[in-house]
């Protein structure tokens, strides 16, 4: 038999789905498992986009343009420009998913052996796309004890070297939930302007900012126009994942030129998806406002919830719909694993993403779950009730002797 | 500004696209164009799958999991057996066009500089591909007096080296419509036996097989069941290019588990093709007997058509819908821009792939082009006559020198 190959061996496998099959044996025993392992959210998708679906009068599902609809890059542009972000439809090439883009970006910007700099913990497919490009991602932490801020630009400044290409960053963050203040953008601006490296923002977060805080993007950084590629996604943004469609964006006419031949290889982005995303560019703003109070809710009875907690710590994200908890455990991985196997409260137990994924080396995520609150908050209420118990019960738990350690 | 990737620099851009600016040009001088020149057939989607999207009741646009619906996998699994290969649906990876199924197969099995040998000319996004996981395409040349057979044996041997990880072929082929018979498959197994290779058997024309033959998939080899890799793909089948759901199609299990890997990092195939392509399990065996009947009549007049123009030379393919014919022209390149910027015949031209794209070097495609019979025969009759006319005003025809020389 052949062998398969290196990059396939060193390829990881999900952290976050890689507990499935406890998950689903979880359910056979009787158990209800509650979801917070992936950002699956349960929000319903915009009635509009589905209309589209449902009122599709094709008679062959032909493939588009490899770049996309021009109506929907179109619609794109103007909607990028309703956030300040002033483009035009060229600057748009429609992929499949943001997952898409970022492997046309690392393939298109970085050859074998090019580093990547990653502010770490940072989405665990970051990885993959590395690995599948050839690409070495060099992690620079962000703590949890700054709330995951930007690392200071001095921890930037060591790790460049000769084979630095470009920064990569996830803003709002996944799975922080941190998001990038104008300051920080511009310190990054700074950094790549310096050694001319390409800046990736990770940008499918967009909407889902919280406490009245406004997003900024790197696509608005002056300066570094020709640097920037910006990855989006309608997933989160209209809750349609499965429509798989996601944006390239860059103003740099030789990188587009470039991720279009990739685009062109495999010919077209899905043409329902693209129906449904173009339909959704007419969502009333009315369900961003109820989204948001949604998920700022769930976010106040997941983050309070889990802090209440002796010897927990989470710190409160301003984006997204993750956090990073650190947990009074002997190991993650080890732990995830057991609320499926051995635990149940009520009937119920609670599915995490250990964070080890989320790191270049699995040691810093050692102690940090990722949570996804995108349940309804009675659900979110009972999985916060699930891990206190759990964490009482848990061989590894460290929480009496933290406990004990705090009251002294 | 930073410099982009050599792996971007030497993407080639799709021949089957490059030539779209003359092609809108002509349009808008109001001439009309004959696209022989892509694939995407003007046959209608079958209704029962038009129907299943547009009776959806989804309310959220959810993941799937990586592997696609297993209820599809399943369904698939049982339309495999109806075509002869026992498989089960672990066996099956729904993918995003059979490009992913490709890509993926590439980056699972091979590592930079491993050899991929490929007949060529081949499906020019091969080259792409393999750009795309570092691999290296040795091409093994196939020639139109033989109909494009698979080269002997021989021709493979003298091309193995310890690099040599594996061979690729299309069956039937695009471009070249070459149906592989038991004995030239018997032939591949031998080879791929005695070198433990991979064998990818890009088997997405299968339905369309012509003059009573019948397809011979790689999966039914005995003897070599874990080197073998089957690319599907819905796009020709129910013409439903835009669908994006192929498939990658292994018994090998440590191949199948590194395969779902890089499938876990894009999340999952598209909702929306997976619910038509499941659908369209359940199409009729009428729709393709009326379909199959319909590509033999327009496969008559292009190639019959064809083979009556002086000089011009084409093999009258076995299945799929391409075919692959020499002119007697300088530059393929050159002729078939020229048809879309110079030429009109009765408000006319012709839009065809030119061959050099098809090859891994362009010479031996220099005077050839591929052309797609998925246009009504009405207007592939004008296209014979668009061509002949051509032939007999291009400045770099050699068809009176070949005419003459004929007589002689």
């Amino acid at each position: 038999m052949p062998r398969i190959s290196q990059k396939g061996q060193r390829m990881p496998a999900s952290p976050i789905r890689k507990l499935v099959p406890f998950a689903e044996a979880a359910k056979k025993r009787g158990t209800k498992v509650l979801h917070l392992n992936i950002g699956q959210p349960d929000i319903a998708t915009p009635q509009v986009a589905l209309d589209a679906i449902r009122s599709t009068d094709l008679k062959v599902v032909e493939y588009s343009h490899s770049a996309g609809f021009e109506s929907y890059r179109k619609g794109l542009a103007a909607y990028y420009s309703r956030h300040g972000i002033r483009i035009t439809h060229e600057d748009v090439l429609i992929t499949t998913g943001g997952s898409e883009a970022l492997l046309f970006g690392m393939m298109a910007c970085f050859d074998q052996g090019d580093e990547l700099i990653v502010p770490e913990p940072f989405y665990a497919n970051y990885n993959s796309f590395a690995i599948s490009a050839g690409v070495t991602v060099v992690p620079v932490r962000s703590g949890i004890e700054t709330g995951f801020a930007l690392p200071p630009i001095a921890e930037f400044e060591k790790l460049i070297t000769p084979r630095t290409k470009g920064i990569l960053i996830c803003n709002p963050g996944n799975p922080t939930g941190y998001l990038y203040s104008r300051a920080e953008l511009e310190t990054l601006r700074d950094i790549v302007k310096a050694h001319d490296l390409f800046l990736f923002s990770d940008e499918v977060y967009r909407e889902f900012c919280y406490d009245g805080a406004k997003h900024e993007s790197a696509m608005t950084l002056e300066g570094i126009e020709d640097n920037v590629v910006m990855v989006d996604s309608v997933s989160k943004r209209y809750s349609m994942c499965g429509a798989r469609i996601g944006a390239f964006v860059t103003r740099n006419r030789e990188l587009m030129a470039t991720a279009l031949k990739f685009a062109q290889a495999r010919l077209s982005p899905p043409t329902f998806g693209q129906i449904a995303s173009e339909a959704a560019l007419n969502t009333p703003d009315s369900y961003f406002t109820e989204v948001i109070g949604e998920y700022v809710q769930r976010r106040n009875v997941l983050v309070d919830g889990l802090n209440a907690i002796p010897g927990v710590r989470c710190a409160k994200p301003k984006g997204a719909f993750y956090c990073v908890a650190e947990l009074p455990i002997d190991d993650a991985d080890a732990f995830c694993q057991w609320l499926l196997e051995k635990f149940e409260h009520k009937g119920h137990t609670v599915m995490m993403a250990p964070a080890t994924g989320f790191y270049a080396e699995p040691t810093p995520g050692r102690r940090q779950v990722r949570l996804a609150y995108v349940l309804e908050q009675e659900k979110l209420n009972l999985a916060v009730e699930c891990l206190q118990a759990a964490l009482t019960s848990y061989p590894g738990s460290t929480a009496v002797a933290h406990a004990a350690k705090a009251s002294a």
